[in-house]
C-alpha cells in the first residue's frame, strides 16, 4: 500500500503532518509513503525509509477560492499529491493507492473531481464520514457538504457508496442504509426524499442495498443504520450543529467543574473517568472522511487536525485502500444500477444530464 | 391572562397537565387556565382556584394522522383548546389569551391553522423553540419541522417572527438574525437560501430586522445570533441530531461512572456537579415551543414532557401572551413587508399563491 500525503495542507501544515507520517510508518511496516510538498518543508524527512519525497512548488491555502486550486496553482502540493493517483499510461500502474490530505475541502473535491473524474454510473462525489453511536460502534454518514442540492438518484447513489465504504472499511458485508428525514413513516418529507425512498426501496428489493427506511436526527447517535444518507446541506448542517453541541457541553462540564474549590477537587477525583469520557467522544479518534465516486480513493483530514488526528486519517485510508474500497464501490454501484427496475422508476434511475 | 390547556395531550396526558397547572398557578397568582378534557379526566381538578373547565368528548391521539383531527375528531380537547382563542363575535373578546398543548404536532399545527387562520403577509406558520448557548443564553431556531419546502420569502417571514418572539419573550428589542447555511460566505448554500440571504439584507437595510448573515451548525451553540433561521427539514433535523448526541454523551457519562467501584466512588463524589451540569443542559427547562404567524398564539410541548417540563411549557407560554408577542409579530411583519424594496427584489417578497 502507498499513500501519496499532502504535507503541506491543514492549519497546521508539515509540523503536524510529518510526525503524523513517522507514527503511522511505525505501525505500518508493510506502508510506503509519498511524501508531497516543497522542499524546504519536506527536509526533516530527508532519508526516511519507506518514503519517497515528490516536491511540488505551491501551496493551496485553507482560504483559496476553488478557482485559485484549480486553475492558478497548478504545481501545489494538493494537486500533485492527487495526481499520484493517476497513472501515467495504461500500461503502468498508478505510483499511489490512496492519497490523504487536510487541505481547503472544495479545493480539494474540485481537485480531485477534476483530475480523477467520478466513477460511471456517479453523477457527482460524495463526502463520508462516521460519527460515533451507542452501540459502541460508528455510523457513515453522507453527504457532508459536497452537494447542496441533491436528485433522489443522488441520494441512491450515496446509499450505495457508503454501503462500499463501510464493507470496505468496517468489514460489516451487507450494512444498513437509513434515508435522513424527519418522520419514520413513508410519507414523510420533501418530495425528493420520498422519490429516493422509492428509488431505494426498489434497490432494496432487487438484493443490492439492505435499506432499513426512513431515519431522524436521533438515530445517527442511537446507531440505528450503519449508513445514513442525506444531501449535503442537511448532512453538512447536523455535522456542525453536532461539533457545536459538544464544544458546548464540554465547556459547561468545565464551568461546572471549576466552580469552586469543592467542584475543583471533586474534578481531582473524577479525572481518569472523565478522560476516558473525553477519549470515547474524541473526534479526533475517527478523523478521515472519503471522497467516495471518483477513480481514486482520496481521504480528507479536518483542518485543524493535530499529528494523532491526522495519523488516524491515514489509518483510515490506508484500511479502505487495502479493502480495495474502490473496486467495491465501482462493483456495487453497476450491480445496483443494472438492476433497478426500468418501471415505474425509470425516470429516476436515468443519470442527470 | 388566561391559558387554555389541553389536558388531554402529550404521551401520559391529565396525570401530568394536571399537577403541572397546580404548580404553575401557585408561581402565578394573576393567571386563569381553562382546563380542556373530558369530564373524567378533569375530576381531580373539580373545584380549583382560578380553574374553568371546558369538557371535551375526544382526544387526539398522539399517533393519529392529521386526517382524523381535522375532520373526525370534531370535539377534540385540543381543537376545543384551541378555539378558547377565538372570539365569538367582533365585539367580544377571546376566552383565552393563548393555548398551550403537548399533543401530536401535525395535528396541533393543522387545527391551529384551519381555526386560527395566519396573519396577513405570513404564508406559512412555523415552529420555534430555543436551545441553550455557551453565552449562558439561548438561541431561538425555527422552522423545527412545520414546513419541508420553504422559498426566500418564507425565511424572510421565519426572520420576521422569530425576531418578534424574542424580543416579547427574552426582552432583546433587537434580536440578531443568522440564515443557517454551509459557510459563511454569502455565495454558499443552495439558490434558495442565497435568495433568503438577498431579502434578509434587503430587510435589514431597512432598519427592520437585525441581519448577522449566514450561520453554520455550529453557531446555534455557540450563540453566535439570538435567532437562526432555516427551513422545517434542516431545522428538525439539527434539532433531533441534537437530541440524539445529548442523549449519547449522557449514556456514555453513565458507563463512565458505572464501570467500577472506583468510577463509581469518583460519581459520588462529583454527583452535586454532575447534577448541576444535568440541570443545566435539562431539555424540560427550555420546553415550549411557538406556533408562529397564526391569528392567535399556540404554544407546543414535548409529549414525553413530565409535569415539570410542561409548566414550563405553561410558563413560556404566559410570558409570551403576557408581552403581546402577537401584535407584536403582527406588527413587525406588515413593516417589513411594506418597506421591502420592490426592486430588485420585487419577485420575491410577494407572497406565494
Amino acid at each position: 500500500m502507498r499513500i501519496a500525503v499532502d504535507c503541506m495542507g491543514g492549519d497546521h501544515g508539515p509540523s503536524v503532518t510529518l510526525p503524523a507520517c513517522k507514527a503511522f510508518l511505525a505501525t505500518h511496516p508493510q506502508a510506503e509513503l509519498l511524501l508531497v510538498g516543497t522542499a524546504e518543508a519536506l527536509a526533516p524527512a530527508v532519508g526516511w525509509a519507506r518514503c519517497t519525497q515528490v516536491t511540488a512548488t505551491e501551496v493551496v491555502a485553507m482560504d483559496d477560492p476553488v478557482d485559485v486550486a484549480l486553475r492558478r496553482k497548478k504545481d501545489s502540493s494538493m494537486r500533485v499529491a492527487i495526481s499520484q493517483l493517476k497513472s501515467a499510461d495504461e500500461q503502468s500502474p498508478a505510483l499511489a493507492d490512496v492519497c490523504v490530505s487536510a487541505g481547503n475541502t472544495g479545493a480539494l473535491m474540485a481537485l480531485a473531481r477534476y483530475l480523477l473524474k467520478t466513477v460511471d454510473g456517479i453523477d457527482r462525489p460524495a463526502i463520508a464520514s462516521v460519527l460515533p453511536n451507542e452501540h459502541g460502534g460508528f455510523t457513515t454518514m453522507l453527504d457532508l457538504g459536497a452537494n447542496v442540492d441533491c436528485t433522489p438518484e443522488h441520494l441512491l447513489q450515496f446509499a450505495v457508496m457508503g454501503s462500499a465504504l463501510v464493507a470496505a472499511v468496517d468489514g460489516r458485508p451487507d450494512p444498513t442504509v437509513g434515508l435522513l428525514n424527519i418522520g419514520s413513516e413513508v410519507i414523510k418529507g420533501s418530495d425528493v426524499i420520498k422519490r429516493a425512498g422509492d428509488l431505494l426501496r426498489a434497490a432494496a428489493a432487487g438484493g443490492h442495498l439492505n435499506y432499513h427506511g426512513n431515519v431522524e436526527g436521533n438515530d445517527i447517535f442511537e446507531g440505528t443504520t450503519d449508513v445514513v444518507v442525506c444531501d449535503g446541506f442537511v448532512g453538512n448542517v447536523a455535522l456542525k450543529t453536532t461539533e457545536g453541541l459538544a464544544h458546548a457541553l464540554s465547556q459547561f462540564i468545565r464551568e461546572e467543574f471549576t466552580r469552586n474549590w469543592w467542584t475543583k477537587l471533586a474534578a481531582l477525583v473524577a479525572l481518569p473517568v472523565l478522560k476516558r469520557f473525553r477519549a470515547r467522544v474524541d473526534p479526533r479518534g475517527y478523523n478521515g472522511a472519503a471522497l467516495l465516486g471518483l477513480r481514486g480513493l482520496v481521504f480528507k483530514s479536518h483542518g485543524g487536525a493535530d499529528a494523532y488526528a491526522f495519523e488516524r486519517a491515514l489509518v483510515r485510508a490506508h484500511d479502505a485502500a487495502r479493502n480495495r474500497l474502490l473496486d467495491q464501490v465501482r462493483g456495487r454501484i453497476v450491480d445496483t444500477l443494472q438492476s433497478m427496475p426500468i418501471q415505474p422508476a425509470d425516470e429516476f434511475v436515468r443519470p442527470a444530464a
